[in-house]
């Protein structure tokens, strides 16, 4: 089966990469692992999507999957494992031993959060436990938080979340930072920030609440427990392209490097967009304006091919 | 009054930079003439917003502007007519005569379409006058149709509408066509466009919808009939900066230059999103996108200075 499109991800990106592919005629393929990408594991409300003023998770998918599936395009729940590319085509294998091929990809395979795989993590996601403190901030003023992770993302929520938080630790586990100075600086200047280094992050308590976190001194070797009503873990993402190969160039954090105006990759023909990518903030608005951005690209393209 | 940020413009570009400025608790002022910039001219239905399968124009500007109000955000209606900076503070000045100073300031100020101010233009907009193929070609299968406006844009709209449309009548008033040979060739290929040159448009005439209209060629100084019912005008449009002085770079469409994946211009503190900018296809969900990043990369640029 040839299609002139195959977009790689069901999160807003992919989404709206489809929407325009399909009022572009486009025949288009989507293969995802579900819909909704990192809404989808959002267990609070969106208000910073344009036009919905406060929106649970759950309805925003449901309404970005109805209007998606209002339009014929083929849908695939796979994973995608290679692509390649031979004499202009691309060849996309996946986990279920399918092979399509395509004259155009989109990558919007999203990204992973790195979690803390420790007791607690999982269980208060939504109810304390967060990974997005420009999403969920506003929702600990006058709490005590604890940011898990002391490079830049980590100094950087703990900065953001100083205008709500009451006091705002940072956990590391080496026994030094790793953030810029200038990050160092900004924090120091909050007044509300302490920065704890050289632990073990043990155990996430609490009832029906994050209360506490318990970790380990690495050098007194001591559990110790903090009282904090908010645990933001910032210890890095992880893209999603183990598939794509030496088809694209990667920034240090593993992210696509793309052309911002149209999301073209290295490759002629093969686009990314949303947060696999090195667009800097990770918004749901912001991805679902590159994916609109990298179909329109892709209808450029196989205009001229 | 001193403001941390000031957004010029209320379309999609605007309003989601206010939302995600007053998310970040910045004090905003945002002035524009309205709410909805080009979308408040549409006179179709939007179906191309990720969310919204099927939306009116003037509902998702009520939807917008809701939103965007629930947060405390200043508003002012008014026109800016100049911007200055001295000693790291912008002053902007309005046509009501307010004076106001900001460290930070969004041109979210949008492009208007030229427009051909000919009899029946205004009269049939949303029924069968467009300027926008990509949103509202859909609507014109099967149908004859007209380009104004022999440039890329023209050509380009042209091909665009190869897809839905019975036949298509590029008109241009020069006798000889601008748009580049790539364009032209594919023009070609689709063997449904024809090219008119030399013409005067005199008058788009119609009752419920478009039916016609009426040119003079300008060789034979003669009146023609053309029997269509749909006019896409293609003659450019004009971004709207003329208060924004040499503070920023312009390419030749007189859109601002900025940094793609910021929206930083050449002035430290002065960003731009949207319709204004270069940004190169002009969607609500990619205006929305870049208002987003623009007030976020605002945020970041205030935690440093």
């Amino acid at each position: 089966m040839k299609y002139d499109l195959i977009i790689i991800g069901g999160g807003p990106a992919g989404i709206t990469a489809g929407i325009y592919a399909a009022r572009q005629k486009l025949k288009t393929l989507l293969i995802t692992k579900g819909f909704g990408g990192q809404i989808s594991i959002k267990a609070v409300d969106i208000e910073n999507y344009p036009g919905f003023e406060r929106i649970s998770a759950a309805d925003l998918v449901k309404n970005f999957e109805n209007h998606f599936r209002k339009f014929d395009i083929e849908t695939k729940i796979d994973s995608v494992i290679k692509i390649e590319k031979k004499d202009n085509f691309f060849y996309v294998l996946t986990k279920d031993n399918n092979k399509f091929e395509a004259k155009t990809i989109i990558i919007a395979s999203g990204a992973e959060r790195r979690s803390l795989k420790i007791p607690g993590e999982k269980e208060f996601i939504g109810r304390g436990v967060s990974y997005c403190a420009i999403c969920d901030g506003p929702m600990f003023s006058n709490k005590n938080v604890a940011v898990i992770g002391g490079g830049d993302a980590g100094f950087e929520t703990a900065i953001a979340l100083s205008k709500w938080a009451k006091k705002i630790y940072i956990l590391e586990y080496s026994s030094k930072i790793n953030a810029d100075l200038e990050n160092q600086e900004r924090v120091k200047k909050t007044e509300k920030i302490e920065i704890i280094t050289n632990i073990i992050l043990k155990e996430i308590k609490g009832e029906q609440f994050v209360n506490s976190i318990i970790y380990q001194d690495r050098q007194e070797q001591e559990n110790k427990i903090l009282e904090v009503g908010g645990v933001f873990v910032e210890i890095g993402v992880i893209p999603t392209t183990c598939f794509v190969g030496n088809l694209v160039d990667f920034n240090e954090k593993c992210e696509i490097k793309i052309n911002h105006q149209t999301g073209a990759t290295k490759t002629p023909g093969l686009f990314a967009a949303g947060d696999v990518t090195e667009t800097k903030n990770k918004q749901i608005v912001i991805a679902a304006g590159e994916g609109a951005k990298s179909a329109l690209s892709a209808y450029e393209y196989l205009q001229k091919v």
